[in-house]
């Protein structure tokens, strides 16, 4: 039986009807001339982000990370949550690629305040690098999906821009963010000079991100694609797979917070374990694992024996997250699951050996 | 009607058999886990080339980047003939972001001789760069698809070792080498420590490349791919059409060839147009237009107006490339359609108004 | 009348003996052989601090940056108090020039824990940088000159090397630490891979840094510094001050520090001004200015007209540094101006008009 | 006997007279404030230049890298002559602090013609790099000292500025290229937007180099100058010997090229020796051994071994330069050993065991 696997939201494949789009999308060469699947999806992002502009790329760190680029070059410096996508998992590319340096300053669950970086911004003097950007994440992965207080993105885009510094948004789950507020992308998106968008997260398509903004940044920033490797041919073909997933599976982001509320509920009443943080905005789901029980990476193992897949993501807390291929009857089964495991670990009973590679 | 588009190879679209197969393809999350179809292409990919390992990419420009970036560091130097594709076509993302120098040799169509490379390794001086790498081109896109001379890499290749320097092949179009001399990809890939190859040319695939090498090398290519975010989740749908490609159309790589000596033939018999270089190896057809039939923007556009896509690569050169997606009797057409332009631009003709911009 | 000036260690002019020593040095081309002057210099540096070698370079930002590039290449990380000099007044030249990612952490008045750090190692993973490094700055030059707890030290470069990581010691005011402690240079440095020291802070030499390591580290550190632009010819001419200051200027430290305590008692007992850090360890005194007695720049423009130069460090802190050129006499003077000048803005008496440009 | 030390003009000592000049400078804090000394050597070099500013350095390596920075970011590219100091011997400091890349076309004997780069220019084209810069040399090391041509540099700077392209001079050596052809500095740097100089070769300082240009440029150089760690304090010290070797050693290099014919003469009449190139045009000599005599390296060790100190810059060639440090008479005297050591070696007799590490 195939496992339930709560990984990562990037785990879903193409479905049926997904893939019969894929298979009969118009595709061109778009280095040399345009793809028109491609196209068409560049142009719907563009619309539903409020943006001139939208440029597809095969991953959302390439899109955050062009993202920077166009607004820091060498020298210069953007301010981040100390716990965001763009500082920890894109192995620093501002930085390793384009000579960034970085300001980071610590959020409450990945959620920063305007007030805590009013003092941030370098005088000009050259000693010093110059503050060019903010980078906000929405949702906050490592803040467990947490959603963003709009006022709180308000309040630092404000400022930000009459401060003269720009604002990119990893918006790779905006549409979750969107479907837990109701608030629309486009509203989320104005505050911000660019927003990036994953495809192959919550709405199910197998490759790909798109880096959406003001026309001059994007023609930037196809140049800073093609520099990365990033300019594919018939990239109609994934391109296909993302429109498919834009159009038809926004809608359904709310059954997988529905779902992650199922398996928080299981948590909360585990003994032994314990939301962090407490709230479920949407679809991720972190928890600790009292040391008593074992290390978060006994967890995953434990789990992974009863067909469960889970995430150890330091060495006590463990992440869930719910998309597309996993139902609200396999929740309930891994949240008690859940239960179960935590149950005889707390007895002392371990029956998996070999743990998995570290977080 | 549709144009005969001899833009370029990398116009191919995915053929009704690949584009099923790309449709029942098995995927996985190859970021966290594998794809299990990517896996199969690196594997048939690393076997064909005789190599430990390899691994897919979004682009040429990344395969070859990442293939430089695993030889040299910053402060590093790589030799490579002055018209190459990584030197000239990939922003030069060796020094843009990997701080790498070059020391550049012209050849004779594309060619080096080894005797040109002896006295460029740099002394061990503070006030240098460490030479490090030979890149090499097979088949040579600015040299007109010219296959390199066996023995010419052979001897760079084992004078490069000997001086403790790494070797790269950038095989964009290696099976077009193969196809043309019936020397083994192996046998060509053997004198390399890293190799690349292209699928969206002449083997029809719309996206992709792999890099191969020693396991450990490419082990470090995976760090590096990740970093320029080429790192892909459910990559078998454009993985799949790679497989489809390699498997399928190589052997019909000789058909290209014997189209593009169709237009050779052509050029060769009209007046005020010259092969260059005269032997055309491959699939790839370059040719100088007399000034006094007007530019190559010029004759590029006369072509457009009667239906053929050409590309000026230079004020006064044109090139022409066969592939999957056009057939004897089109090259047939196109050569009379060379030949006609030619003389109606000698009679001082002119159709075309607005010219393409600039090469 | 000459100012009493106060805004830094570095202003100090060589004296007539310096002076002598200077005009009367042995020189030779450093470059392409050995400048005798320079290399004695380089002896007894790397002699002190308990080192195999030591490389003079033409300032701290030098030496502190090469010492970051022996440790961290491109898609490496370091972990560095937040307020340090190397991440704040280098220009971030370790990401600008070389790709280098920082973790800050915030110190206690500059000074860091070992438990602070034990979490910040990255895990192996393509999709994180690599922790290669801790730096320290000993005393602490936006910590108020704070000497670092030798147990801080010891504890974490302990766990530093344990866990496979370099320790590198901005120890510009290295030599203040040893005169407020008794703890030798040498006892300090060898916790550390690699140790910078000033020769034109405290010790009164025009200008100069030098790096000290083990013998490949500084060779290595050689090559950094040719590429930085550091190599210089007959450099005896500036090692000789820097000799000078270092044989017979460490001794005398220890005034500096008294005057210091002179300024600080005078800001104790003046209203509206508050030392920050309230402890003064060495040679500087920060404080804060009331908001009622106006901005730090309000006060450095008043205490300007009064004779006396200081130097505003934030919208609230003006900070006070002493040295070889001015003497425990002047050092009272400047305390009773302090006091005059906080008494006038606290009846809301300003005379200066121009403010000197931002911090 | 201090012997005849031909091996670079770099190794003059400071006379008695720029001593006393050093020794009694006035001096201040050149990065809070400004030196006076400094701050006068900046000016009058500025004049001697026709320039607004200028900024002094440590060395000719980081003037020429800060040059080529002002006019190029990463992903732009330059154009220079394959032998050119720039390119060679500061460690591809543009590429690897910087991210630039090089075209390098080869000239006669380091001398470029405009017809060589009019088709240089990259097309604006996301393939590609963006030509920003020509560099030339004047007079160009590696050509022996060569003059430029003045209608070459005019005719090249001419082309370069019409093309949107910026220029800047590499004159280490300008000085004596304007003693060798009466051109004044002035005339021969109003072609270029930024020129370096260097006060440490024919001039007869101990150490430094100054970059001029249009005020904007250098105060961007004055950051680029802080990044790389070369603003100093009281840089007075070294400045002043830069200033004293500007105001009283320009008029005297005219005596270096006449010992420098000297040297020529003897080189000529030597069988097995030939000059290289042929003309020797200011204070350098190069001249190829003859295999039959043995390589270069044996020669500048058979030269060492008769007090004669020179440098093999290849397997063949050695170099000789005259300089402030050395005597007609001693020119005479080297003349006379280098016949000598050609004859001893032309019958097979080799004194020098040892040869000294590689070129």
């Amino acid at each position: 039986m195939a496992p339930i696997d709560l990984r990562s939201d990037t785990v879903t494949k193409p479905t049926a009807a997904m893939r019969a789009f894929i298979a009969n999308c118009e595709v061109g060469d778009d280095v040399i001339d345009v793809d028109p699947t491609c196209n068409k999806l560049e142009r719907l992002t563009a619309e539903l982000l409020g943006k001139e502009a939208a440029i597809f790329m095969p991953s959302g760190t390439m899109t955050n990370q062009v993202g920077v680029r166009i607004h820091c070059k060498a020298g210069d410096e953007f301010i981040c949550e100390v716990g965001c996508h763009i500082y920890n998992y894109e192995q620093a590319a501002f930085a390793q690629l384009g000579g960034v340096a970085t300001r980071t300053v610590e959020g409450l669950g990945g959620v920063l305040h305007v007030d805590q970086l009013r003092d941030l911004i370098r005088p000009g003097n050259d000693h010093m690098v110059r503050t060019r950007l903010v980078c906000l994440e929405n949702t906050h992965n490592r803040g467990a999906g947490k959603v963003q207080p709009y006022d709180h993105v308000e309040d630092i885009c404000t400022w930000a821009h009459e401060n003269g510094l720009r604002t990119h948004l990893d918006g790779a789950r905006l549409f979750n963010a969107v479907a837990a507020t109701g608030i629309p992308a486009e509203q989320w998106s104005k505050h911000f000079d660019t927003v990036s968008v994953c495809f192959s997260k919550g709405l199910g398509a197998p490759v790909g991100s798109a880096l959406a903004g003001p026309k001059e940044m994007i023609a930037e920033a196809r140049r800073h694609r093609k520099l990365f490797g990033g300019a594919m041919r018939q990239c109609g073909i994934i391109a296909a797979g993302a429109l498919y997933g834009l159009e038809h599976h926004r809608g359904r982001l709310v059954q997988d917070h529905a779902n992650a509320q199922i398996l928080a509920a299981a948590i909360r009443q585990t003994e032994g374990l314990a939301l962090s943080p407490e709230d479920v905005d949407t679809n991720i789901v972190i928890f600790k694992v009292d040391p008593k029980l074992g290390s978060a990476a006994q967890f995953q193992a434990e789990l992974k024996l009863q067909n469960v897949l889970a995430l150890a993501i330091s060495k006590t807390q463990v992440r869930l997250v719910t998309h597309l291929d996993v139902t609200e009857a396999q929740c309930r089964e891994a949240g008690k699951i859940i239960e179960r495991v935590a149950g005889e670990l707390a007895k002392g009973n371990t029956a998996a050996k070999e743990l998995e590679p570290a977080y």
